[in-house]
Order: C-alpha cells, then structure tokens, then sequence
C-alpha cells in the first residue's frame, strides 16, 4: 500500500474510489469523530457514494480500522526489522529505530494517530494493542542490550527508557503537520539529538 | 481542592459526596468513556445518586468539565510560577519546570489525562485549549532563553525542543499508573536525566 503515503488529494473531482483512497479518507473521518462516533451513514456522506459501494471495497468499518492501524503498525515493524538487521552495536540499532520510526510516523501520519487512539475496544482494537506491546517489547530489548554494552547509562531502568524515548516520538501525533514550517528530516534530527545526547551542549569525550 | 491529590477512595461506603469527591468520580467516567459519551444519567448511576443530587453540586456537566480540566492547568501553572521565580538560569529553571510538572502529572493523573484530550468543541474546551497554549509558550521562552544563555544547543529549533520535552513528559497519562513498580521520585528523575543529558554515559566537561 505505498500510495498511502502519497499525499495526493484523498478526494477526486467526481466520486470514485479504490480501497486505499476509500481507506485513506475513513481514517481521516475516524480521526476527526473518533472510531466508535462514526457510521457507516457517516463514511457514505464524506465519500459521496452509497453505503453498497462502500461494501464493494470492504466488508465492515472493522476491516477498515484494521486495515489503518496495520498500515501504521507495518510501517513501524519494517522500520524495526530494517534497524535490528543493521551491523553493529545495539545503541546504532536503537537510534535508527528512533529515527526510523519517526519518519513512519510523518508518512503515516493519520494511521498512526488512528493507532495510538485505539483503547482495546474490539478484536481488531486488542490485536493491534497486542502488537503495540510487541513493538514496545523489541525497543526495550535494544535499550537493554545497549546498557549491557555500556553504551546507555546505567542509571535508567531500560523499560522506562523505552517508554520515554516513544513517548516523546509517539507525541508527534499531536501536534506535528507535515505542510508546517518544521520538514521531516529536522525533525528526525531534532528527536535523534534530543534523546541520545540531550539538551546540553557540553563538549563529550567520544562519539 | 489539595484534597483532590489524596488517593482516598472517591466512593464512601454510603452514597455522600461532596463537591471534590463527585468531580474525582466524573473525571474517572469522562476519562473511561470520553467526556462526549458522557450523560448526566451515566454520572448519576456511577455515583450512585440522583442527578438533582448532582446538580446541588454543579450546575452541569461542562462544569465539572471546567473544574477538572481546571485542577489539571492550575497545578501545571503553579510549577511553572516557581520555577521561573527561581533566582538562577534559564536552563535549571527549565529542568526545574520539566521535574515539577512530571510531579503535578504523577498527583493529578486523571485531570491531566482529561486536559490532553480535550479538543476544543466547547467553550470550556476552548478556553482549556488556550491556557495549554499559553502554558507551551512559557516553556518555548525558557528553551530560547537558556539557548541565548549557551545552556542549550544551539542547532535545533526552541519551539520544536519544548514540544518534544513535553511530548514526553505528557507521554505519562498514556502508560504511567501510580500504585505500578516505577515511583513518582525515579520517574522524575529519569524524565530530567532523558531530556538534559541523553541516554549516553560519556562524561562531561562540566555540568
């Protein structure tokens, strides 16, 4: 589904969708109302088509969700797949992972934001809570293994790390707007920084 | 409303609240259910009293609203007006600042969860909207500060480091619970020692 992350318009002059334009539009309008505040009714009057054409492409406003938060949920386990396959040290793992997810995270901007909303309401909603804590589980591993290495202080429970560190990136979602003045790559370096070598500027013995 | 940071339970044996211990209950079912999918009716069979009961209290649910989202900035605001009364650096009040809040969102869990999500469909979400902003402001002029000071490094955006530091500070309500293995004190400290110094151990010209 590599078009997802183009940013053509969601809508075309006349009405007529596949299922990733289709898909591309409820995960905006269940953004916007929340998941459970949205219809069916709901999705057939933003995309200006019936309800059977919706049934065409999907079987149910599930698949739908599953289909959002998957599409966030792949980007992020590639992303995690590439950086642990890397050569080297587990802190050069973890900091591509880092800023990896980040750039999941501003090409998928609405999936994730739809991701990180879900509350374990249905089955679709608890399996992709359970891949969450899949993904929380792996980085955790990575800030473990980093702090065996000596390359993480050792001061910091690894698991609150881990937290910490996606905390800070999973908050993009708030606030982040990919037509803003701040471009991807800043803001991939802005969080690199921030979180492995912190806000003070003091000279340091080894890189 | 101190009394509101007491972890007593919010239910008496026999129905009696009073007007702190109804909004602790309305906050907890606003934050379960979303404030929208909240009824008076809802509250009122939470609490276990009438909703003439309730409105001997309050005169509404945007009330309750306003006095929760309220104890949520208050408490934020009030760490803010220490630290930056605090004789010294804009950098240390800013680590002051970033250690008093984790403890406001550690004390009053529930308010800020309600106050991070609220959107601003109604005048009291508005208004919630516009101290939040007021308040990152607040932040964003400490960061320039210390940055003009030297105390910060210098390449990367100031408005961008107070998002991310309280993108992660705020990243608590999501996973942080109090009666959990991490206490409020190791906490703080991890947050603090995350965002001013990174994750690595190197040793420091100076601190």
């Amino acid at each position: 589904m590599a078009t997802l992350d183009n940013r053509r318009p969601a809508r075309r002059g006349r009405p007529g969708y596949d299922k990733e334009s289709l898909l591309r539009v409820a995960v905006q309008v269940f953004n916007e109302r929340g998941y459970d505040g949205t219809s069916m009714d709901d999705l057939s009057k933003k995309l200006g088509i019936t309800k059977s054409a919706i049934y065409h492409h999907v079987a149910s406003k599930d698949e739908l969700l599953r289909m959002g938060v998957d599409h966030a949920l792949d980007g992020l386990f590639a992303a995690a797949a590439e950086a642990t396959a890397m050569p080297g040290r587990a802190i050069d793992k973890l900091e591509r992972l880092v800023q990896a997810s980040v750039e999941v995270l501003v090409e998928r901007l609405p999936f994730v934001t739809l991701l990180l909303r879900v509350r374990g309401n249905t089955e679709v909603e608890q399996r992709a809570l359970a891949r969450r804590r899949e993904f929380d589980r792996l980085v955790a591993r990575l800030v473990s293994e980093a702090e065996a290495d000596g390359d993480i202080r050792p001061d910091v429970d690894p698991g609150l790390v881990a937290r910490l560190l996606f905390g800070m990136v999973n908050s993009l979602v708030e606030w982040y707007r990919p037509d803003g003045r701040t471009g991807a790559a800043e803001l991939t370096e802005a969080v690199r920084k921030l979180a492995f070598d912190g806000l003070r500027p003091q000279p340091r013995a080894s890189r």
